[in-house]
């Protein structure tokens, strides 16, 4: 994989937007962005309730001489009285505010049908790939002189792989099936386990569920056989569970790896090391800017623990107001408070918002000649293939760009749409894909599509 | 040095104030807790203009129902236009929001008289220990098979130290000397640089100015001195300046690294590899729990400065809400604005506060038989020594405890103040210390050393 096609892309944008505020004539009057994972970029509005509760823990004062809910002013009223000295701008505990950690514990439990969950298990962190990172580090420092490989699904988002081959560990790529729905399937990951042979040392399996930049949801029984092949293989389960909240299939369910893992009982409940990770970045709140996750350890070893612990101990912390938009998003206003009303009501205009564009999405998409998409089940994105003309791979060579970073760079160029070639995430060899942020705005979905539409016909003719 | 003594400690600190909920009798109410740099824990208050734009920023719907100053508006208002999507849960670029790494390079360059300062030599991070570890990540790893050396000043904050010997390097102690008000000589640096021979390749120089734990200044004359012995060792510069607002001494002066390079000229000027780190969590402001500050990186060559670009990419930024405060930090209000009184006002009120504390600390400490402290020329602490009595020493060995351990946990229990050991920083064989912070209010300072004094008259009376 060679990353950063898409920076190329990303800088074109601001000279584009440079050139338009300049005057110069193009079909469009601005870019649309839709490559980032990030529902306010998107255009999607923050939750009132979650701002209104930080803005209050923020400038008390202001809170003071305006109307607000007597939930927000008494959620913040004890939210400030968790931190030190009463302000935001503390310092907090390694692993986090201590009653907010506890919260999460308890959500955990909630979500997972009581499976129990210990605060000294969990850590906040300045975002869940922090705390990924941190626990890469770890399993490549325990290695000897052998690299260390962890098991990557193809195609993959790009963070997590530039954290692990940053700390020099090899990405050993297993292929989840396009054909398939995008499933992970224990005879690829055998596979990869194979192919690893003499190359380094596998010790750990990486998924994420629901997918990015495919769009699947594991079910329950895909998982226990993830958690078999894991637990035979003695691979440490690392399981990318940030959008957990966003699943759009109606067959679909989001379960965690934790809860099935608690259902399978011993020996797996009691020996399987386990890694799951959530943020507030992600689902309805899209707090990204905020800088937020956390991180749940399940039996893992002790002195381990304790080497995290040191390394989550050397940044000082998360963000308090990253923390705190984490105890919303894991205790969000109940029936009968009086912010329910308005959160209700804008958390399911998002959800039926998204739910609208995912079909809209694939309605569109896979009535295009050479487009087609699986299902979309959850997640953020839509991952539909291109099957590129012969003439149009030919020029991109000419050009020296990839065949779908060419689509992409001519997309932007001609229709003003930003969306990120597949090549960034991996993809299985002669196929070519495109991604885009299904979090929108309906409106802006809907201009996505027809500038897409537009291009896409046009590029079709001029590359048959 | 053994870390973590202090958080046995923090620890007990919990158990004490959950004793005194439940009513048991101590000659105390509270345990005051100065034993972190943290301004707002230690009970000193937020700025107003800051908490008055983030919260604007946060909730504008907030702001248009209430009084607000014009500036405050204006500004919440630009800064917001600088936001993906308008809004501060939106993903940054990788080096920070761009017109807020363009602001911090205009203040660096006024700030150095002139020095010219580039955006793309900056990047802004949550916190300035994340930045140092990235750079400490970088020197680790582009060495060969031979220990990457680090000199590092003795005594010196933990979170640095920590984050070197995660990632495997050795710590290179070099000793700042307490008879010359903890001065960094030369001399010793050439010591340090000796010792590490047939351990490890030193590779960089660590500086903290001013001092932590102790409160030097350094002079124009000794930056000098160091940037000299820097160059002809080849080492990379790392200038921890963080504490550059916190200035007590009539005649001390904070005069940056990159200033005095600038002003050296060449070969220095565009040879030696310089980062100097600089962090919204001091200073006046204070804001700890936003956890965002940033690095300028100095003649560092262009390979580096890619890798360095790719570690910074796998945390997706700066929370946003940070790089507001480092905005507002490095661009406060003028007179003339609305703001500007008040900020004015409380600014100086702080400022005056500091003056007073370290006067009356020095004072108090300096008249206590068996206590000695440098002048605090600068920072957020003061760090004298105690001539601990033979019969404390021995005491301490026969409870397993570090002298100044042992100290400390006494002072926590029988006068309920929570200070550090100095054996958390490293000193010299056979000194004692202890470090606390000297950013509170007056009265809670006062407080401090009225029974830091009682506890102290009455330890030295039992163990002489």
């Amino acid at each position: 994989m060679k990353p950063y096609e898409y920076a190329i892309l990303a800088r074109r944008v601001r000279q584009i937007n440079q050139e338009l505020r300049q005057g110069v004539e193009k079909p469009y009057n601005e870019v649309i962005d839709v490559s980032w994972g990030d529902p306010h970029t998107a255009g999607l509005k923050p939750l009132s309730f979650v701002r209104q509760v930080l803005a209050a823990c923020l400038y008390p004062q202001l809170v003071d001489s305006v109307k607000l809910p007597v939930d927000v002013r008494q959620r913040a009223q004890r939210l400030l009285g968790l931190c030190e000295g009463g302000s935001v701008g503390s310092y907090s505990a390694i692993r986090g505010i201590p009653e907010i950690v506890q919260r999460v514990a308890e959500f955990i439990s909630r979500r997972d049908g009581g499976a129990p969950s210990y605060p000294e298990n969990i850590y906040i962190s300045p975002g869940s790939q922090w705390a990924l990172s941190n626990i890469f580090n770890i399993l490549v420092n325990s290695q000897g002189s052998s690299r260390t490989g962890v098991l990557t699904p193809v195609p993959c988002h790009v963070t997590s792989t530039l954290a692990l081959t940053g700390l020099g560990a090899v990405m050993v790529p297993y292929y989840v099936s396009e054909e398939e729905g995008w499933q992970i399937q224990v005879e690829k990951l055998n596979q990869a386990l194979e192919s690893a042979k003499g190359v380094c040392n596998p010790v750990a399996l990486y998924v994420i569920n629901p997918g990015n930049p495919s769009g699947y949801v594991q079910s329950k029984k895909s998982i226990q056989k993830v958690i078999r092949f894991a637990s035979e293989k003695r691979l440490f389960l690392l399981a990318d569970e940030v959008y957990q909240d966003c699943v759009w299939g109606d067959q679909s369910e989001f379960v965690s790896y934790k809860r099935v893992l608690a259902e399978m009982g011993p020996p797996f409940s009691d020996t399987m090391e386990l890694a799951s990770f959530h943020s507030a970045s992600k689902g309805f709140m899209g707090e990204c800017g905020l800088r937020c996750g956390y991180v749940e350890l399940v039996n893992v070893d002790p002195a381990v623990m304790k080497h995290l612990h040191q390394l989550f101990s050397k940044d000082s912390g998360a963000p308090v107001l990253g923390q705190i938009a984490l105890d919303l998003m894991t205790n969000p206003p109940q029936p009968g408070d009086p912010s329910y009303p308005l959160y209700n009501e804008e958390t399911q205009n998002i959800k039926s918002t998204l739910v609208h564009n995912v079909k809209r999405a694939l309605e569109v998409l896979n009535s295009l000649p050479g487009f087609c998409s699986q299902p979309v089940e959850g997640g953020a994105f839509a991952f539909p293939r291109i099957h590129l003309p012969a003439k149009a791979i030919q020029k991109a060579k000419e050009v020296g760009m990839r065949p779908d970073t060419f689509y992409c760079s001519r997309l932007l160029e001609e229709a003003g749409l930003l969306v990120t070639p597949g090549c960034e995430y991996g993809q299985k060899e002669g196929t070519y894909h495109i991604r885009f942020c299904i979090m929108t705005p309906k409106v802006i979905m809907e201009e996505v599509l027809k500038r897409l539409t537009s291009f896409h016909t046009q590029f079709m003719k001029d590359f048959s």
